[in-house]
């Protein structure tokens, strides 16, 4: 019996074992981001990664191994790919990272994939990848669903509200900020220098995008908005009630899906 | 002297005159999708040229031809792209040819370039696009800034109260809806047939993506709410509004870079 | 009942009724292109979307929205890409849209699509895109059929005598010429100047292409060959007689496909 | 001193002597293509290599390693890819070889490369891989030129009037037909079977290209016209009169480009 | 003062600085593959990561997150891509991901890149895409360089023969056996289930690669050789003895480079 | 009855008639390189050929049109590709092009594909190509199989010993050494210069490879070890016995593949 959900750490038999057992698999989806002086440049890995863990625990699930390198850094969502410290890959290898991961699990008889992505700007290439391969499973007559997400669209008004008390910026310009901070003061506070946070105004951004970018437009702590009024208690919150509405949203999902899959449809599992 | 804005209708010394005068180029970018039965399914194009020929007018800018086949419709937006008579390429393709037209009009001498999106879908993949050109011409010492937008993201808020009073469903439904249909009913009435709305709630989908996506979500009519409420004034308010607040910010950008050209930099021309 | 052709007007359910009867998609293929002083950048557009739409007339068929944008103008035959406001892709990026038009096609039902070519530089570039997407569907089994044209492979030898009397400077040369000059005063004579044509001699050109292009090679008119002696009777003789003989061709072509076509394999039609 | 022209059969201190007196480096390329049961897999390359090798000797260059497979055969030009023996590269390739092999000539100090196409499908391809590299050369400054061409298009109207004596079935044809034939029998004799040659009438095709292909449309010798009328003494006239004609074109092509080298641009050289 | 060498847990301005200092940065490159009953499926990302921050600590590097899919596992060096678990990325990706990774390091001022690859296949695509990122940096003008290496090919003969007393089967059934349990058990016992190793003969394969794989070649383990006899005293040993001659090599490496590098280079620093 | 194994000198119907009799394609793959003053820069092609030839006559085979450009020298294996006259493809091109031919010969109805490697560098991109296009047939329910190897890895123990009587100074520097220069003399004498043979001692190179390349790492002969030692007895030993053991491994692979095949598969084959 497994004492982890996470494929890093699983030997290729027990992970075997799980998807033959009907286990989704999990992706979590991040990237290597400048978020200011007080947080690390994996924040979005590591919070994608434990909401991953969260769900895989409620759903009887796999983490597969995160994407750590995600695409360019936005201006007006993460402060612009001309930063420092932000690595990030182009559209074409985000798109093909995306479709051979859904190819690769399907292989190994998964029938569920969940893309739990943590950075903004990854989202369309991430839809994309796994658009083209759910079109080609389902020309090949596999059976085999992907559903993709960002956690974000999980926080309802009234966690916000108890959080900010009226005083919420607006997600675009949540990089770096009191969500981010909070949560990760809650899942990782040594990785967290809560002195170091640059209390500066939100930033100002046009609504839309002009490249090069200004780099003035930036705040010079990299972050969009102050992580001054970030919480231990904040983070908690935030985890709870996203990783439930979560598990409630993707598990009917699954629940649905393995209503419709055919007695004979029984997973493939392939062994040496 | 020119009397339209419109590059297709432009012959080539004409146009060279105006590249050489400073016009930013202008680029409408829609899509080739079902908007029910009573829009035509190349509303997204339509709406994209008509705001880009407001806003040529208003910066002296030319109007280019539009891009008329958008990325894939998702069924959070635009229905889904499982729908026949939705004609879409992939992100790929719509990355490449964003990218070689920056650099085409950047070729002919053009300092700035807008891309004007009618189509929720594309933008990501515009981004990228713009983003790899943007940077080579960078690279090679070229001052070429691009501008990227969605034309909705300057309907202000007051515009929506006035024409909604308060039963604005959201944008994440106004796929063939009142304001597209109101739009097109000011500025194609002949192409628009309001009698055959079908008058449907607005579409109930999760705050997720599925793939391949469960055909029932989509309401039969392919738009996610009902047009029943449009009219021709509606339209005229939001495409006055509307293109005054893209004229107003996108004129201050291009005073901005303007500003900042070296007086040595005079626009290249090619001629033969 | 429809009264349009276009695709660009139809809304979806008038257009799945079409495709639903065995309508052919035909997809004009132009280019944005300098055709010198006289004629609109978009000329090739508009001459193939002309002779699309006469054969769509002809055989119960559905006109595409254009490709508005093509491959590279070369030197010996469109006076180079060199030129400002000839606007071009890359092979690949035509490769890419010729393949997905025809599976997106496909995908809506239909069983034949045409590719009408008005810019010479496009063909083999249509031909690969084609090439890809028949392939991919034979291997799926799906029994579609693609056919790929240029409009003046139609044009007979009486015609072009009856029109120069001798004179005809020959195709390689025919660029912003007596033929396209001649189209465009039937079709749009108010995208025409006639008072700016450029009389000079035809271009010599050498019989291989060098690049980069020497530019004093091509006239300054940017046309290969004067087009004086234009007439709008000469432009209604040449698209009288060049698209019955389309629609001959085509037609036969098409009949023979339907009688190829199983009893069982109605078109298919996805709707929501 | 050299015996040899073939880069194949020289040693690369004596390529790089060549190359720093300022040779040209031509490159044939061909296919590998059915023609016919009296011809081999290679004629293509066999007399793009002839031809460039006549050149090499006239121009003072360096004939590179033949590109022995191809674009893909089309019926109305070569009777089709289906056939087998027909071996073919897809669009993308083609353009990448034509790229990588015009920058690496130029790597190595050439300063004017040749691409010698002997099979009619791969001329556009080939024209795109030496428009990206010289593009790229001019951008990073290098002052490179690339010249393409087919052959034939070097084969004057008397030649052919004097082999074919008013019966010349046109070019469109002219697949394992007489003029390849003769060619080859003067060429290499050895290789050519004639007892086989399937004396049939010329292929009838239409003035499109229909794909899938109609395999009935090629004549069971995969010929598009018949070799039976082939003979040595017009294939040596052929190759006399069109290698000269080629040296002709391009040696004065060759002039006009050293003319304009500044002097300070001696070709440059690596060596270990 | 940091206390830490990874990437992932340094703020972007610590970052920042530790680059402005000159550190290289050195990228662990793994996979996800199938390493038998009794190892994780991260193996050689773990190992890779160790030996990486082993050569960070004693060259004052940094240490970028891993990559942790690689490329296809091959029967003869991995067991083959067949089996399940294993989780692999086409070449292209490997390259795009090694190219854009190599430039956006240089980006942040990096000098020096260095990727220490733990897993066989990926090797000859990474070296295609830090080819191609360090031939594009020196067309720019930048001198950056980047170092490629495995691992393994810094173990000495006399640690293999102190460890095996003559019996080391050979480097290609080296997956899954004595060197990789070994190392995990000194690193990440933890993650070892040395109760599950199955003790078989090593695997008999041919000296050539044979697709698709014969499933049979490949022991039902999926390791190529037995673990039984790993210790982790054996893996003290090779991290210490490995560790060492790489901070010797690398070492010695970086410093030439940095004695080549002119005073007015210094390292670029792009901040907010 | 054919009296040549190779595809470039067969007519199409020969080559049908021997596929048709279940022969299976050989491919040699080379490389234009670089060998030094002595050796020709097609020297990895003939090796490649001669083998491929031996074990087709071996085995009842074709031997397919050489590849003759191969990926980039590495300069541990090949002294670098910054040495003029090396003339060498990107790792995506060499993937395409054994992928292609792979599904060519296939199409053509052959069930075994045997890619004959001559130049170290290519054998992954191989690989990719190779298993891109058998995951790709067996998708489709064809079964076919790939071989791929590289010839010296046939070179036993033995015949090293006898040749070198204990000097091998190792695999990794043979780049024109003694191995290469004694096949070449016992095959194609008249293109070695024996005369012109620089004695110089084998290169010491580093155990990581290093981009951009040190040249002065590599000797100035361009070779990694010298070939004085050559014979022509050397290279008949080496021909002799490597082919013997190819034709053994191989076509006991063959005799294997062809068990498998059930009675119903006889290979296919398409004829106009």
């Amino acid at each position: 019996m497994p004492t982890t959900v996470l494929m890093e750490e699983l030997d290729a038999f027990t992970y075997r074992e799980m998807i033959g057992r009907g286990a989704p698999v999990i992706v979590p989806v991040g990237a290597t981001e400048q978020h200011g002086p007080h947080l690390p440049l994996q924040t979005d890995v590591l919070l994608a990664k434990a909401m991953s863990t969260r769900l895989a625990e409620a759903v009887d699930g796999v983490v597969a191994a995160p994407v750590v390198y995600g695409y360019k850094s936005q201006q007006r969502s993460g402060g612009g790919n001309h930063l420092a410290g932000t690595t990030s890959l182009d559209a074409t290898t985000i798109i093909a990272i995306a479709r051979t991961l859904t190819l690769e699990f399907a292989r190994h008889g998964a029938r569920q994939v969940v893309f739990l992505n943590g950075h903004f700007e990854n989202y369309q290439f991430l839809y994309e990848g796994v658009e083209l391969a759910t079109t080609e499973l389902k020309q090949r007559g596999e059976d085999v669903s992907a559903i993709l997400l960002s956690y974000w669209d999980f926080v309802d008004d009234e966690t916000i509200e108890e959080i900010y008390r009226g005083a919420f910026p607006g997600w675009d310009v949540e990089h770096g900020g009191v969500l981010e901070t909070s949560l990760m003061l809650h899942l990782h506070p040594e990785l967290v220098r809560l002195e170091r946070v640059m209390d500066l105004p939100a930033a100002q951004l046009p609504r839309y995008d002009r490249l090069p970018v200004r780099p003035e437009l930036t705040p010079i702590s990299g972050c969009l908005s102050s992580a001054a009024a970030a919480s231990e208690s904040a983070g908690r919150l935030l985890l709870d009630r996203t990783s439930a509405a979560l598990a409630a949203a993707i598990g009917a999902e699954l629940r649905t899906a393995s209503d419709l899959i055919p007695a004979h449809a029984t997973p493939r599992f392939t062994t040496p």
